[in-house]
């Protein structure tokens, strides 16, 4: 009988280029959200370069604080790929070579009419009692070490060789050791409210949450346009956790109001896809500082099609006159960073899509740009349509990709309040 | 005499929300940075939740690997902030309240017409010893502590007031305390070829520099539509340090031609910018699977509307036929996702924008859409214009985000292999 049991996990991405200003992990998160289906919470994440002596370390005190331990990364074919090397070392594994995977990665490059280069035969390479986790879509397999009552699984480090083995291989193996305990989440997110002010509205009711026997746990968090309030609870039935949920954000809705846009999770450009979805409508966007951010996050949410036709990024002013029809003189008197120059841009485009709604953008993302009266960050957001017709001027902090941040969060956000409205 | 010297530094983020599916630690990389141009080399990153054992444990055990520990998070006002209470814990310095903190912060409050919720309070509590580091962005300020030969410095976590915080003060506390050994690094990044092959053609390269006095680091990575060659090296003396640098970027160019976009870890979208900015031309956009994600990468470059004035979105055929002249008997013969339909689009763009050079993209992005044919994730790019035209057929593997993503990178790498021709 099998005494394992993973209620904890921890995970150590592996890679030198982890530690440098180039790139970051995130395979981490995704990992997470996985892990915790299966109600296995994640107990820390460690990053470290590609150096023996510090994963042998870190990948045992990790096997002392969880009972699952997921590394990703370092197990390709160079001399930087040390994962294979350590897990033998520390589990006291000893390498062997496996013919079989020699020639699954000879055929996967003889398949792209490629001979395969002689370094990765490093691949092949398993510690004795490993079981090995096939990798559809890249020449290194992974590997599932069950040790003592633990389990150690090394990923590939590329996400998307990563993902599918997560979602099948892993998940299978896992799912029949876990506690059976569930841990339930719910993100409620809010616009328009500073964090301290969203904690001072919540905080009466976090004092309620605390007199209960069913634990909710709550974090705040602000990022750029919003506010975050993740709830987690651990029980033994689903249906209680989602009661014991529903419940807590009930009781956060009735103090945020209208300034909360989900409280599932979802990004902003989800909720607003599915507000126009559900009253049929089709939105079309005159971008100018956001160059293309708004429609580029309309259109990361499949289906999008069927509500966005058409965005047009006016990053000139001739592009605005010749394409929006924004007339010359609005420009000339009000500015081009102008709340007139917003609403004529939001009409404008709505009018050459034909849609029932059309949001206009207009400001200084900077750096440079800004004046005194129109400081860099100044930013004119307009909604215009079947629903009425407003605008805006906000003025963000922060660098440039924060200002367009900011200000495509803001476009959205009141695109949602118009709909809300009208819905 | 202080003999503190700082070569290393442990990076520690704090925050349950980091250690759920819906947040990331981006402030390390931008940490890495900065401290790099310290000739400050990164050990390792750790992330923890808000659980003052584990974050004691963390503190201790990264004391134990580098001559600088950098917190990030934790700082604020809620009962969730254990960064100040584990801060002196480890380090034995009892917390006292400091009343310019509590001054400064109801000013801050005061200043946009707000009352200081009470619990901003715990925000004045300091280790006895610890020096604040001001923030100009929010209320909470850093802090700095010199402990036996070691520097903690706690920072907190939302980005913008970190980030003016590290540029500012932090960076000139630290700038005395290094070895004042230099700490080099180059980005070679490659388009179209994959990070095996690439490995292949410079690991004769890699014998060359081993036989090298000067060691010069190389590490490997493969992101959406790029490989890139991550160099360093330390020295004495940063001239010496370019000169081994550029020698080895030099060799590697020699063996990878132009496949290099950058030798100096410049974003592709900053290097077709200072392409058309030489050549004086601009660039119009026709997306469609892209979704604005082209427009969105050129905008993100400051001054980028010296050179871009005309994005178009085109989700819908008939967006494609209206404002780009797309002959609808074009998509009728050949699909919307075919090389015919992209340079229509991209011909029709730059007539529209009066622009030298047009780029199109058209494809299915996913989850659906695909047919046998045209699976999901093939993608369609042309350019054409005043330097002549190409189109070529992708077909990428990968999640939306990921297939939008290599899209664009396709998109771009052709207009910068096409104004190289050129140019």
């Amino acid at each position: 009988m099998n005494a394992t049991v993973i209620d904890t996990a921890a995970i150590i991405a592996v890679g030198s280029e982890l530690l440098t200003p180039y790139r970051a992990d995130t395979n981490s998160v995704f990992l997470t959200a996985r892990l915790n289906e299966l109600a296995i919470e994640v107990r820390g994440k460690l990053i470290v370069g590609d150096d023996r002596k510090r994963l042998a370390r870190g990948l045992e005190r990790s096997l002392d604080d969880a009972d699952l331990v997921v590394l990703t990364g370092g197990l390709g074919p160079t001399d930087d790929d040390v994962t294979r090397d350590v897990l033998a070392q520390v589990l006291g594994m000893p390498l062997v070579e496996q013919r079989e995977i020699v020639e699954v990665i000879q055929k996967r490059f003889s398949a792209r009419g490629l001979g395969m280069p002689r370094i990765n035969r490093r691949q092949a390479l398993v510690p004795r009692g490993a079981e090995l986790i096939p990798n559809a879509r890249g020449t290194a397999p992974g590997l599932w070490v069950e040790w003592r009552k633990q389990v150690v699984v090394a990923l590939p480090g590329p996400p998307r060789e990563l993902k599918p083995m997560v979602d099948g291989p892993v998940r299978e193996r896992l799912a029949p050791l876990t506690s059976g305990s569930h841990l339930a989440r719910r993100v409620v997110a809010v616009a328009g409210s500073t964090e301290s002010h969203v904690e001072e509205r919540v905080q009466p009711v976090y004092a309620r949450w605390r007199q209960r026997a069913q634990v909710v746990k709550a974090t705040i968090l602000a990022g750029p346009g919003q506010v975050e309030l993740h709830l987690s609870t651990r029980v033994s039935s689903m249906p209680e956790a989602e009661a014991a949920l529903d419940l807590a954000v009930e009781e956060l809705v009735a103090v945020l109001g209208c300034d909360v846009y989900t409280t599932v999770g979802l990004p902003l450009e989800r909720v607003v896809g599915d507000r126009l979805r559900a009253l049929s409508w089709r939105v079309a966007l005159a971008e100018s500082c956001t160059g293309g951010l708004v429609a580029s996050r309309l259109t990361d949410i499949p289906g999008s099609s069927t509500y966005f036709d058409l965005g047009v990024v006016t990053y000139a002013n001739a592009a605005k006159t010749d394409f929006l029809n924004v007339p010359t003189s609005l420009i000339e008197v009000h500015g081009a960073v102008s709340e007139p120059v917003a609403l004529a841009m939001a009409s404008g485009v709505a009018i050459r899509a034909a849609a029932e709604i059309g949001v206009g953008v207009t400001g200084t993302a900077g750096p440079t740009g800004g004046t005194d009266a129109k400081p860099v960050g100044t930013v004119c957001v307009a909604v215009t349509g079947a629903a009425g017709e407003r605008v805006r001027t906000f003025t963000f902090s922060g660098d440039r990709d924060v200002v367009k941040r900011q200000a495509s969060q803001a476009a959205l956000d009141m695109l949602r309040r118009m709909l809300d409205a009208h819905g």
